[in-house]
């Protein structure tokens, strides 16, 4: 079958591999229905994490049709429409059951997602099933569930954004951008939207931005200082994971507020001082995706969110280099990969 | 009238100062029934605060009579008994509207509270009375109110405590046994007190620990982890605020868990990315009182609650020299001081 490989910073190849199988009872095969590139996939292409030196499987987002399960898998069936997280988790152990299956203590990743068809390890406990086989338009929405959306979702849950809050979010990349439609979902009244792209300024206000602060560092707090009275916003959604980024959203939230972080802290120093100062709250980390998964694709299905907005260039598999190229200069918030021409 | 002066670092002294006087018409004038020294109050007697070089008035704990107030005051009335939060505020600018009050746009602090009388600002918004003057056997616990007991309470809310959870408290002082007392409260099940003073595991016991543990650093979070098979508290109370006090309340929550912290961070790096990868949250600050002084107050006054007890010694004001020594030897979990020989 036909895979991405990172044979080097830089340097995406669609190849031939070896199709996968199943490896332990519990495993199942999905062929995918799409794929896409992720902004931390961008880490490796741009080469700030370390490459390997081996040509490397890539991608942890996707959805499919069930082909195979093993012996032990009991709730997911063959020929089953599935979305699963950019993880694999049990969803039995007592961190998924308090609902952080990113912790789960049989947590586990993906080989590489942008390719025909993959393993899925704990099958049960990683996929979810829709009822029907959804109508190919929905496709992108219920691809997006898998990683950016329950992400922005988390954000927006760690932020502990309630009905009635004003919510700022720092970000606007896909998964920013997911923040602004599940602050919008979870009853922000107020959404300030931090970004200085037209193109995801108007993605931002169809997903229910109510502002957009085009200024960043201490002028973008400052702004929205100035929007809110000089009292910040209720909450903020922190979507990126740079110093920069932090010290905006620490800035810009209310004191007594919390910030939701989802993007990987790098090179991010708390001022722990200035946060018990203003009591603020910060809590974050990788999305328990799983956790959210059965209400998003709902939301989805029904039509209420549609995530997948978030892909503005889609390709066929064998063109992923230009979707990495499109995501790393830019021209593309997110790219969706599609395995099959026919799709 | 007789107040306490720090008038170099370890010597405290009681000596003859002006009586206070209204100085804004939003002014009331308490006489005190109780004063009280402070865990934080050691950080200037052991000359870890920089001193001044001039005596200094010192104490921030109080509960008294109402003796005279200002043109503007109009809910607090001469005769009443009232206790104030350890600051000053005004109650209702749009930070303490959201409840916290110790991030208030008039914040202020007291000249010095172990005195007979002291000066209070903002009294509509600062004090809060009781129906009738109490009976002496609760002037402990309701000055307790003023500062362990809601700084106890705010490290369980910020903690997320819920009823069911099994809570670990970092710190035995006034504080963290406070913290028991408000964790059991506000309903954990289990609550795990990390002591190694026997009279404070007996106090944290009486408050309602379930378990005691003995073991610091390192140890005591795997004797925590031990305890939860594994898994961690669900909320941790951190009532220290030492770098060693943080890593032992990061390291003893579990996946998922909110570290509520009270201890003003003395040399905390706060690890970020632990944080980020098991998704463990941390808010706190200095606890606004005043949110939860009529609640805490009312529990005190039906008998739900006794946070009296953390006083060990009682001593007339003009010994205060003795209650600091006793304080900074740990002979003394926390000193009542009283102003008047008749109290």
């Amino acid at each position: 079958m036909r895979a991405t490989f990172l044979d080097a910073p830089g340097e995406i190849r669609v190849g031939d591999t070896a199709e996968p199988t199943l490896e332990q009872p519990t495993d199942a095969i999905v062929e995918l229905s799409a794929s896409c590139i992720c902004g931390s996939d961008l880490w490796s292409y741009r080469g700030i994490n370390t490459h390997s030196g081996e040509p490397t499987r890539i991608g942890h987002e996707y959805c499919g049709i069930v082909t195979e399960v093993g012996a032990d898998v009991t709730s997911i069936k063959v020929g089953q429409f599935v979305v699963g997280g950019f993880f694999t988790c049990d969803n039995t152990c007592p961190h998924c059951r308090a609902g952080f299956q990113s912790v789960c203590q049989h947590l586990g990743f993906y080989l590489g997602c942008q390719a025909e068809r993959i393993r899925v390890a704990h099958a049960d406990g990683t996929l979810v099933a829709t009822d029907t086989h959804p109508n190919a338009a929905l496709i992108p929405s219920l691809l997006a569930c898998s990683d950016v959306m329950g992400t922005g979702w988390h954000a927006a849950k760690m932020a502990s954004v309630q009905p009635g809050m004003t919510v700022a979010v720092v970000g606007d990349g896909a998964v920013g951008l997911c923040g602004v439609l599940a602050a919008a979902h979870q009853g922000a009244e107020r959404i300030i939207a931090m970004s200085r792209h037209r193109p995801r300024q108007q993605l931002a206000t169809e997903f229910g931005a109510t502002e957009i602060v085009e200024e960043r560092g201490d002028d973008g707090v400052a702004r929205v200082l100035e929007l809110t009275d000089q009292i910040g916003a209720d909450a903020v959604l922190e979507c990126v994971g740079t110093a920069g980024a932090m010290t905006q959203a620490l800035g810009c939230v209310r004191p007594g507020g919390m910030v939701g972080f989802v993007g990987v802290p790098h090179g991010v120093d708390v001022p722990i001082r200035t946060m018990f100062k203003r009591n603020v709250g910060l809590r974050g980390g990788m999305a328990p995706v799983r956790q959210y998964l059965p209400e998003l694709m709902e939301l989805v299905i029904s039509n209420v969110i549609d995530p997948g907005k978030v892909f503005d260039l889609q390709l066929p598999l064998e063109e992923a280099a230009e979707g990495y190229r499109a995501m790393d200069e830019r021209r593309a918030v997110k790219v969706l990969l599609k395995p099959f021409a026919a799709n």
